[in-house]
């Protein structure tokens, strides 16, 4: 390995673990319960962590669902009728080959063995601690429980491994109820459960996660082209929250590659910090899940259009995110340590976080300048109460205003106003209520009235 | 049984058949899987049901998380260490006691019996098919999984039968990075697993669901001052979104009917058609979970005071509502059927469900009065693109107007708006950029000019 690539592994790893300790120390992600140890591949999100969570999440319903009128939503639930995973080919299908390391024991997938722990190079060292695998062995993936009193071959059921299928299953009522013609789509956000041998890289493969998934029916010869318009749309909606075109790798998956019955997918990878890997699969689907669950289940799943009086079962183009993924590249992409000068001139490090405003968890922090002045607590604690109906605000009024700030920066809030004394009016009429408003990202400061102060903020945060 | 108690038991079991039809028949609830013959206790959310679920979410989210300074939310994983439910008494406690009739052989709840499909009163008539029941037996009603490749005892790990655990185990964490001081609570909303013997009453117990729960932690001496508190404040919410205060009981439950740790429980129910039943529960938990999950951990889960230099474990006030219980009530609230005129002077009756406008699945309906005249289609276009960055609306343009109300009136849109040929101007200019306004409630319609619309519905739908 040449010294180039090592060193800039070596940076690349120390920025993935200054992320992970910033999220832990601010309070985006917790290992799931901790204090027992932790469960591998579950995280909990923390205060800040839930509020950008939904905030992706609110972005992607309002654009993909919302602000549309051939999408609807639904949310279907993650225990569902094992005839759903029979017919889908994931009870039979949806298992990774496993190896074991014949001497340290150590489990892997035997496809994604350039990724493991060990970190070494396949291509040139020994695998793992350089003894010989065992033979690939499937271990599916889903989740399995009983449902009911008894637990015996007839009350298995399984923890979903993707949401898509409910989409599936409930065409024909969402259809009917939603009166729409071709193209139309369903949409699902909700939480999936793999088994996953390796989970690693932080939050990205994890064993429950949660997906943001699109089921978009079109006619059978229209396939191909919803397939490109869903591919731009997306990448559109990355770019929408902070995440530039350029940082995303366009995989035009090769037919090889692809699920047998897929005449074109798309893999959107993000350069995250270990690697470039899988943001969203836009995958053309054909019309292989509504055909499989119309033979299994005997009820027909076909479209009849009005048009050209034909019936036909409609083809699908899936783009399928992850939400977990998608905050993370968001975390990733938003995470900087710049040199800047303290008030005394010193040069330190500031950590922040540049989220693009609409996905922030905190819009605006609002401090008063001192806490022991009731007269500066009074006026901040009303412009709080003026910024809070119309966005998510944080009061703060411990310490140094400048640690307040380095605060705020460090969970990516893009605004902060202070309330001083020239608020009061003590420095003469011209500034009484006015607040100084901060900028994140430039760290400038200006006057603002606090009458144009939620007009200004709503216009960069929405 | 007497007669008029008879006929109430009859006229209630109507109102509900007719509500879980409509709910089906305009895409509220659907079973889940149900292509498949469904599966027992599992619901899918429609696309208006979605849309419901969102808004009550949403609703309680903001007032208890982003509107208060002393509450933060998290979001935990569904799957937990095991360890958890050790410590919480979940593995060995969380039981129903099952009876099974020994001659017919259906399975109950040893403690429910009074509310068994048969429908039949215990007090005055032999049990289910009148045979004998065994004697009860304990069941648990958490479901299990393996994590990991092999199924045995240490990879055990239970779907979380309720979200509280995890802001128990992470209220260290949360504390350290919300710096925040006593009173201070966390909030969750996300989905629990309990493997019901006998889910029913819809959607009201289900064997997945959906909680919104709070953990107020607070001094020791202050447990049953806030635990009145939020008793109110829970109160106030329900009538926000439309469940008058009138409507709901609230059960003082009883020292000997309460969990052993708890200093006072109040149980918030509902009057549904099936009867008063449990909406939310608000209980004073004391000490009991963190003192639990400190021992078992070996983690102090302590909190300084720095006002009095004490350090004590918080006592704990949590309110815990059902999501899909919440749903359901302001489903059967607002659910009416009431005698109309026709077009025709013909006596009909209208479907409508009055909800509060705050948590309607659509806010406002556009309609063009005719589908084939392009200006107005054009019009109400923009009158819909104006509307829809702030609220969601749904565009109709199929059948007669009378039925398009009607339409929005069975999924509860509190207003709908028509573009017609005064719109246009073709009558003058007096009425032109106006639209017809109509309410779902009072079915009165006004003339509003289009510029003023957003902002007379904003007014009434936050």
């Amino acid at each position: 390995m040449a010294n180039e690539t090592k060193s800039s592994h070596a940076a690349a790893n120390a920025k993935m673990e200054k992320i992970v300790s910033l999220c832990k120390r601010r309070g985006f992600i917790f290992q799931s319960s901790e204090i027992y140890g932790g469960l591998n591949g579950a995280w909990d999100y923390g205060p800040v962590g839930v509020e950008l969570k939904r905030n992706i999440k609110d972005y992607w319903w309002r654009r993909i669902v919302q602000l549309r009128d051939d999408v609807v939503g639904m949310d279907g639930s993650i225990l569902m009728n094992r005839a759903v995973w029979k017919a889908s080919g994931h009870e039979v299908t949806f298992h990774d080959p496993m190896v074991d390391c014949k001497v340290c024991k150590r489990r892997f997938r035997a496809d994604q063995l350039e990724t493991c722990e060990c970190g070494k190079d396949p291509k040139k060292t020994p695998l793992t601690c350089g003894s010989e695998l065992t033979a690939p062995r499937n271990f599916n993936l889903m989740f399995k429980t009983y449902v009911g009193p008894t637990e015996d071959d007839t009350s298995v059921a399984y923890l979903r491994p993707e949401t898509a299928q409910a989409m599936f299953v409930q065409f024909k009522n969402v259809l009917e109820v939603a009166r729409k013609k071709l193209p139309f789509g369903i949409a699902q956000i909700g939480k999936a459960f793999r088994n996953e041998i390796n989970p690693r890289n932080f939050t990205f493969r994890s064993r429950e996660f949660e997906q943001m998934e699109l089921e978009f029916f079109v006619p059978p010869d229209q396939g191909l082209k919803w397939l490109e318009y869903w591919k731009d749309e997306r990448l559109r909606w990355y770019e929408e929250i902070g995440i530039p075109r350029s940082k995303i790798h366009v995989l035009d998956v090769p037919a090889d590659k692809r699920a047998h019955y897929s005449k074109g997918t798309y893999d959107l990878e993000y350069e995250f910090p270990f690697g470039v890997q899988e943001l969203e699969g836009v995958a053309y689907r054909t019309d292989f899940d509504l055909k499989q669950h119309q033979e299994a289940s005997g009820k027909p799943l076909e479209y009849f259009d009005e048009e050209t009086r034909t019936k036909f079962i409609p083809h699908v183009v899936e783009p399928s995110a992850g939400v977990d993924r998608t905050l993370l590249a968001v975390l990733c992409e938003a995470f900087a340590e710049e040199e800047v000068k303290d008030d005394n001139g010193k040069t330190e490090v500031r950590t922040v976080l540049r989220f693009h405003p609409r996905v922030a968890p905190i819009k605006c922090g609002v401090f008063p300048l001192l806490k022991n002045k009731p007269e500066l607590v009074a006026k901040a604690r009303e412009v709080r109460d003026l910024l809070r109906p119309l966005m998510n605000v944080f009061y703060d009024e411990a310490g140094a205003i400048g640690r307040r700030y380095r605060r705020q920066d460090e969970v990516g809030t893009p605004y902060g106003v202070t309330i001083d004394f020239d608020t009061l009016g003590e420095k003469g009429p011209e500034l009484k209520d006015t607040v100084t408003l901060r900028e994140r990202d430039s760290m400038k400061q200006e006057r603002i009235p606090i009458k144009d102060l939620h007009g200004w903020l709503l216009q960069r945060i929405n």
